[in-house]
Formats: structure tokens, C-alpha cells, sequence
């Protein structure tokens, strides 16, 4: 069993250097060249390797699984990145930033389109990869636009974030691992323990993603943390808050949304706390990473093969907590 | 055989009342539902599905490709009116002047990815539509890119033109005529014939689309002529007037550029007629429909199958002119 480190290292040397654009028309290409190459953890496809090889070798299907996923990943940043009128990602300036809004939206759609083309290439599981693909990129568009949706939204429940986290985010990651079985040959329920591994494990990363971006250290972090704070995002921890107060813990909290800076950031964790909310968003990211480890428990497989899959997961749920 | 409007008729039914989206999230597929609904000559499934006839019965494989290409061109319909900045599409709102931006660029999106699941239902031609649709919907992106690179650049040529509606426009006929080919158990080098007879057919057409837009009879084509004129676009006449206009000539197409109004389009009407380029534009589409015509002869069927293709082709290049 290879690896975290080791499969990185594999994928960034076979899908890297081999990146399936032309040269040409540049202003289409360039910006996908760009974004695959300003870095990313590569989460997705390894874990589709991973996965992949818990049943065998990692085969040219699973390769191609692998680099589907990343380029249907990245194309999603790109056109994300519009609707959020991000600036940066990953330190960097967004593809429209840098490129423009028409090059953002064209060269996202041709990344689209080459994910399907790797994926096309699979050999005799190409017909389940591309249905259980087909549902996750159709899931992800949606959890986009709720996730727009929750922007003016002011009645939005935990139960609707959760869902609509689990479709932005977290069915890509159980999509990876499922599609990595299929091309390993999995039998029987496996392919599915391992989609509802990753789906869980996601939605535990995203809660922890709330909780950090509040409460998490900034030297670790690399940022301030309160930026989902000063940007009004309708967090776990801020719906959590909203539900736990009374009629006066409320009422503040709707009078911070109309403030900024350092103040809003303080108070607002303040009440986070007082609410509960704080405690209630870590009892969650331990629940669905119990979950997930437990769906990994379920793999009908030896636990010496599950190795890579363990030490990867406790990575992303104990990174500067 | 089945002539054009009856397989209209059947395609609207099948594919109209049953349009693959789900009621929510709302914001995300009403785009969808109201782009389909606006009409649209559904040209591209009806040829499928044609030239799935002539090979035999029209197969559900035949079915999901008609799907597949007719959401694939609303898809590129609704982010190409973004990029252009088009107010309206078929005497309508575009989907992002209705929805805005946000809702255009997803709904777009999840557009294309359906466009692959009706695709990922077919059945034996499976492997064999992957791949033709997957080549054709990369060269649609590259050609939108030319077409956006072609605004700001002065030294376009005719051919590099004709390589830009090849791909932006006439690919995707052909490869309509393809997939149904393929689906059809088409022999020999029979799909690529018919490919070829769609591609050409399509530079004819879009050939005459320049010209009726600068000569056509307003009366016939329900607008203004001049449109292109007017949005300084590099057309065919535009190109091959500055091409074949003597410095004095050119000078004056300079100038006009930075005009507007009646007197603008008809000195720059007057300029395409006293350098030929009304001609020449006449004579390429003769060129491209002749070559459109001899491919359709070469397919080995019997050319009594061949009739409702011959008339579509024939009405598709004859009207208004």
C-alpha cells in the first residue's frame, strides 16, 4: 500500500507534466495550465487511487478516474470562484482575476469537458464511472447553487447547511473513492462504504473548515482567522448560534452582521461561544468522522490495506486544531 | 423516411415533456426549463436522428444523442450570450440577462453535465459517441475562443475565418449527424461522410448568415440587416472586402469602423459590393453547399433514404435569400 506522499508524487508526475491541453488557442489553455499549476493537494484523486488500490493494482482506469476528478475539481474552483468574486485561491490570483470573465467561464467549461474526456477513456468500468460521476457533478452544481441561494436566504436550517455542504463538497470526495473501487474491481456493498467514507469525511473537513476559520490559530492557519465572520457567511457555527439564542443573544447577532472590522470579528466568537455553538461544531465534526470511520470499518477488506486511507483522513481532521 | 417536421414533432414530444431536470433547486434548473422553452429549431437532434434513418429504426441509443447534442448547444447558447454580452436570444431575454450572471454560468454548467447523461445512456455505441461528442464539444470551446480572440485582433484572415465557424459552429452539425450514424450501425466510412456533409453544410450556412445579415431582405428576416456591420464584427464580407480594397479603400473601411447608424451600414454595404466581397461571399457558400452535397452522395445508401436530409439541407441554405 503506497502512501499519501508517495501517490502525490505518482499523480503529479503522470498528470503534471502530461496535462492533456494543446498549446493552442493559448488564451483558452493558459488558464487551465495556470490554476492546475499553482498547486492543490490533489486530495481527490489520490484518494481515488487509494481506494483503487485497497483491491488490487492501481490500473489505467483508475488512472484515468483520477485525473477526471481533478480536472472536474479545478473546473468548479474556477467558475466558483466568479460567482464568489473571489480574488485569490490558493494565494494566487482567481482565473478571472487574472484572465478575465470570459476566460474564466470558457476555460472552466473546457476543463469540464476534458474531465469527461479522461474519463471516456476508461476500459471495461467506464460505464458505472461515468453514472456514479454524472450524479456527483449534477449534486455539485446544485450544492453551488444553494449555497448562492443561502446568500440572501434568512430562514436557512442546520439541516439545509449540512445538506448543501454534503452536495458542494463532500460527494466529489466519496465520488473519488467509489470510482477508484469500481476500477479495483470492488465487490458487492464496498464501492459504496467507501463513497459514504469520503461523503462523511468531507462534511466533517467542511465543519472543521467552519469551526477553524473562527477559532483556529492564525500562525497555523497562514491567515486571520473571522473571515467567514466579516463576510456574513452563513456558517455551521453561525446558524448553531442563531438557533442556541435567546431573544437577546438574537438581536446582537443580527446587529453584528451590519458592523466590521476586529469588533465584529470578537464579539461575534463571543456569542459562539455563550450560544454553545463552538462546542456543538466540534461535537459534529466528531460525529461524521465517527461516521466515516466507521464506514471505512465496514470495507470488506483487510485493515493492514486500509492504512493510507486512515493516516490520510486523520490528517485532514486534526490539521492546527 | 421521416421528414423534418415530423421528427420535430416526436423530438419535442419525448424530450420537451420530459426534460431530464428536477424541480429544485429552482434557481438552477427554471434557466434550464425556460432556455428549452423558447423555441430553438432543434436542427441538431432532428439530424441525429435522420441520419440514424437511413442506417435503419431509430434506436433509444439514437434517442439520447439527439438529447445529448441539443443540451449540449443550449449549454454553449447560455454562456456564449454571457461572453458576447447578448441581451436577447430567440426574440427573448438571454438566461443571464433574466437570472443574472450567477445563475447563467451554473445553469449552464449543470446543462453540459446533463448533456453527458443522456449521452452515458446509451448502450453499444457508447464508447464510439464519447468519443466524437467529447472531440466536438473541445473544438465549440476553442472556437468561442477564437471568436473572442478575432474582436481585438486586426490581422484575421479569410481561412483563419473559415477555421473559426468551422469549430464555433459547423462541427457540432456534423457531429449530430454522426452520433445518429454511429447509432444507426453505420459501416464503413459512412458516419464520416455524413460528418463531413454536416460540417460543410454548417460553414455554408453560417456563410449565408453573414450575407443575409449585410443584404437580406429586413422584411424577410423579421430585423434590421447590418447587425454585424453596425458591431464592427469580422465577417466573411468584412475580411474579404478589406482583403480585395485598395489602400483607399481599406482606408475608408477604417474609418467607417469608428461610425454608426443608417450611413455606416450603407457606405460599408456600398465598399462590399465595389470589392467583390458580396460576390465572393456568395460563391463560398455555393462551395461549401456543393461540397455538403457531393458528401451526402457518397454515403453508400440508397439515395432515396437520402431525402429528407437533401431537404432540410436545401431549405437551410435557401432561405430569404
Amino acid at each position: 500500500m503506497q502512501s499519501f506522499t508517495s501517490l502525490v508524487a505518482q499523480f503529479e508526475q503522470r498528470f503534471g507534466s502530461q496535462l492533456p491541453f494543446p498549446q493552442m488557442p493559448t488564451n483558452l489553455y493558459d488558464p487551465c495550465r495556470y490554476l492546475l499549476g499553482i498547486g492543490g493537494k490533489r486530495v481527490r484523486p489520490v484518494v481515488c487511487l487509494m481506494a483503487a488500490e485497497l483491491f488490487g493494482d492501481i490500473t489505467d482506469d483508475a488512472w484515468h478516474a483520477a485525473a477526471a476528478v481533478e480536472l472536474f475539481h479545478n473546473f468548479t474552483l474556477i467558475h466558483d470562484d466568479i460567482m464568489d468574486k473571489a480574488p485569490l485561491r490558493r494565494g494566487q490570483a482567481t482565473v478571472h482575476e487574472r484572465y478575465g470573465l470570459t476566460a474564466g467561464i470558457l476555460s472552466g467549461d473546457v476543463m469540464c469537458i476534458y474531465a469527461y474526456r479522461e474519463l471516456a477513456s476508461a476500459g471495461k468500468s467506464l460505464k458505472q464511472l461515468l453514472e456514479v460521476f454524472n450524479t456527483t457533478a449534477i449534486e455539485v452544481c446544485e450544492g453551488q447553487q444553494l449555497d448562492m441561494d443561502f446568500e440572501t436566504r434568512t430562514d436557512v436550517t442546520i439541516e439545509e447547511y449540512i445538506h448543501m455542504i454534503t452536495l458542494k463538497t463532500s460527494v466529489l470526495l466519496g465520488c473519488s473513492l467509489k470510482m477508484g473501487a469500481i476500477t479495483g474491481g470492488a465487490l458487492g456493498d464496498n464501492a459504496n462504504k467507501l463513497y459514504e467514507f469520503g461523503k462523511n469525511l468531507g462534511i466533517a473537513f467542511q465543519l472543521q473548515d467552519d469551526y477553524l476559520d473562527a477559532f483556529g490559530d492564525p500562525a497555523k492557519l497562514g491567515k486571520q482567522n473571522g473571515g467567514d465572520i466579516l463576510a456574513n457567511k452563513k456558517t455551521y457555527l453561525l446558524l448553531k448560534a442563531y438557533e442556541a439564542a435567546d431573544v437577546t443573544k438574537r438581536a446582537e447577532l443580527d446587529r453584528l452582521t451590519t458592523e466590521s472590522g476586529a469588533e465584529k470579528v470578537s464579539r461575534t466568537l463571543a456569542l459562539f461561544s455563550a450560544t454553545g455553538a463552538d462546542e456543538a461544531c466540534r461535537a459534529a465534526v466528531q460525529q461524521y468522522s465517527d461516521k466515516a470511520f466507521n464506514c471505512l470499518e465496514e470495507v470488506a477488506i483487510p485493515s493492514s490495506r486500509k492504512g493510507p486511507l486512515h493516516v490520510l483522513a486523520s490528517y485532514l481532521l486534526v490539521r492546527d486544531k
